[in-house]
């Protein structure tokens, strides 16, 4: 007796968490005797709240396919934190009614760590409501910061982004350092985890290489011994690039660069590369150049990391072989077996594990006089960016694929208002 | 009886200046008795002022040819202005003198509108001298402001590069503007003129596709007609990505966000991106994302345009068929013949007409709200970034060759200061 499915995508968007979509549906469409059709969350968990769910059988097998290589978020995504049940339980109540109205036995949410913790708790109230749902999480965020998992699917893509572009970027300033700019600053993400900081390292083969500094939002920024640092590049090579994180924070623990907040109370970030760059043309009089690439860089699917890709598309499909085998309150996770050759298989992570958790750059994949990266931090990063997956171009331009993102028809009298 | 050549890399790099060398270089090769050797000047003109000269028989076939991957300049390059022949003839006569100490008989020049400037003096001095050099301008600039040439190399690539950031910046922002960022504001180079503004456009497919508005720097800001269409950019799709230049203008005539000077007297430029992004978040209250992609932008090589790349090594190879055919104080252009298909030759462009002359956007390539382009502006820019040329990739990460840059022994007994 086969039940509907409800998937979501949740939370910033990244390169590849439409091949998880694209691995999640490819392999739901193979057991008709188990999942009838999927349902798409328009906007995320919203979706499911406001009964405004999609048909994504109405969708074909190329459009489907065209998934595995389109940014961004086809069913659309959310910043919306269902918050602890105890203090939000019509939330969840409403979340077990309309997935009843719509037959649904399956829960897939595509997202980090507060998408794996709406999954763990929708499991729980489903049970506790005598209307079980399978739940399964799966895996995303650019940020890499989800335990047990050996990386987030999202992150090799960013990474491959940032390091091509630090040494594009370093070919630029090289060429040009003896008269013009000597100093480049490039401004990536991650809130709370150097992740992407230390991916930037990739671009160097050499010592000399680019980049010369990083600053770690782990790392309080102290700027004496920052100059000094790239003073010493500059002497040795007239010219320095510095990958800052848009998290780095004084020693008093405040940001450099502090913002609005965002949907979910965390601070909203951007434009510490300006200022570092400002300190810098003060301090050693030397000309600076800045780059905040912001979206472009979770989103760049042009310069996306086949390896990401793959391990996007493979927890999109363990989600629903999981699934299917009725494991619920779990996550599939990506297990390194080696480095090189890098190989990697799915084990299943418990969700009451992973909710909720940042895993930070550890201390020993940051250099001793920590503007650097470690030889473990290097075997670690190395493998996740191999690989091209380059989209389909037309007219010059990748050609991302647009769903039809059909409504089913409402089945519930009431409406949800999410402000509610 | 032949002669060596002297060719050189000026102003701000692109992802395919290295093209042009590479056509340089594999063409010279081919006419022993015209030419013995090319000696590159090591960062642009100040290698011929400094004699400090690059023997490229020494590179291999391979590296040369890997040139047409490479971004940056290979040879380095300089932001160094000769200045007007009366005032600085010294300088002048010293070019003359190296380029007579070494047997220089051709010498080519790849750069923008200063450079092919410089060129086009070099070629009067040289000849009032009694030294007859054969000068032949290379074209190379992204902001794609010279003249005669249907477009200049290195434009294309950039085109191709922002308008696949827009496409995948509006993904993101598409998926993520119910509950997030509702506006993405994008800067992107071009002092004066607004072509890589323009080429934003390219991005959308049918009106309702990003970039929703551009702001030119041939147009004055006018903020309260600005802010109304960004607001009637959000009635319509709930999200608005902005393309702005980093020259756009206030109707004072001054940059909107004016910095310190280059060496050549040109503002330095950026940060207007914040500016706009802090303007509408302050009047339209919702939440603005902004990127700076820089150099980013200029040298991403990874997303060249396969059109820019072919005809970068073209322009090189013109170079070197017009000097050993005698043709001096020229410079190759680019001449369209059709849009669709997109059909080119090179053409003979004198000098004198080219030096010091800046094309902008011809105003009927702006739509009537001054926001946008117009079809005639997309025919003419949709040829130029159609194809990819993907570099080789290794680790995951581009190859890009760096050549040996051995040095020609000096023969002058003096040193020269390029400070004096």
């Amino acid at each position: 007796m086969s039940k509907n499915a409800f998937y979501a995508q949740s939370g910033g968007v990244s390169a590849v968490i439409n091949a998880s979509a694209c691995g999640v549906l490819e392999t739901a469409r193979r057991y008709p005797n188990s999942i009838a059709k999927v349902l798409a969350g328009r906007d995320g968990i919203i979706g499911a709240l406001t009964e405004d769910l999609i048909d994504t059988s109405l969708e074909s097998e190329d459009a489907i396919a065209a998934l595995k290589h389109a940014p961004g978020a086809a069913f659309g995504s959310c910043r919306y934190k269902l918050g602890a049940v105890t203090e939000h339980r019509a939330l969840y109540e409403r979340l077990v009614e309309v997935f009843k109205a719509h037959d649904i036995g399956y829960f897939f949410y595509n997202g980090g760590g507060d998408s794996q913790d709406t999954t763990y708790k929708v499991s729980l109230v489903s049970t506790e409501l005598s209307n079980p749902i399978v739940c399964v999480g799966v895996p995303k965020t650019v940020d890499n910061d989800l335990p047990i998992t050996d990386c987030s699917p999202g992150f090799g893509s960013m990474a491959k982004y940032l390091a091509t572009s630090v040494r594009e970027a370093a070919f630029d300033l090289m060429a040009m350092s003896r008269t013009s700019t000597k100093v480049f600053v490039l401004e990536v993400m991650g809130r709370h985890a150097g992740w992407a900081t230390a991916a930037c390292a990739l671009a160097a083969e050499d010592e000399s290489d680019a980049p010369h500094v990083l600053l770690f939002p782990e790392i309080a920024f102290d700027e004496e011994r920052f100059l000094a640092k790239v003073k010493s590049a500059l002497e040795r090579y007239d010219h320095c690039v510095i990958a800052v994180s848009e998290g780095v924070k004084g020693s008093n623990g405040a940001f450099l660069s502090a913002g609005s907040e965002d949907a979910f109370g965390h601070a909203q970030l951007g434009g510490v590369a300006p200022l570092i760059a400002r300190l810098i043309s003060t301090k050693l009089h030397c000309r600076c150049h800045w780059a905040v690439p912001d979206y472009l860089q979770r989103s760049g699917r042009h310069i996306a990391s086949e390896t990401d890709v793959e391990q996007a598309y493979t927890v999109g499909w363990a989600a629903v072989e999981f699934a299917i085998n009725g494991r619920s309150a779990i996550m599939p996770a990506i297990r390194r077996i080696s480095d090189i050759p890098y190989r990697w298989d799915i084990v299943e992570a418990p969700l009451a594990a992973i909710a909720n958790k940042e895993k930070l750059l550890p201390r020993d994949f940051i250099s001793d006089d920590e503007f650097g990266i470690t030889e473990a931090a290097r075997r670690y990063l190395a493998p996740l960016i191999v690989g091209e997956s380059y989209p389909p171009y037309r007219h010059g331009l990748p050609a991302y694929v647009r769903l039809q993102n059909v409504a089913v028809p409402r089945k519930l009298a009431e409406a949800f208002d999410i402000q509610s």
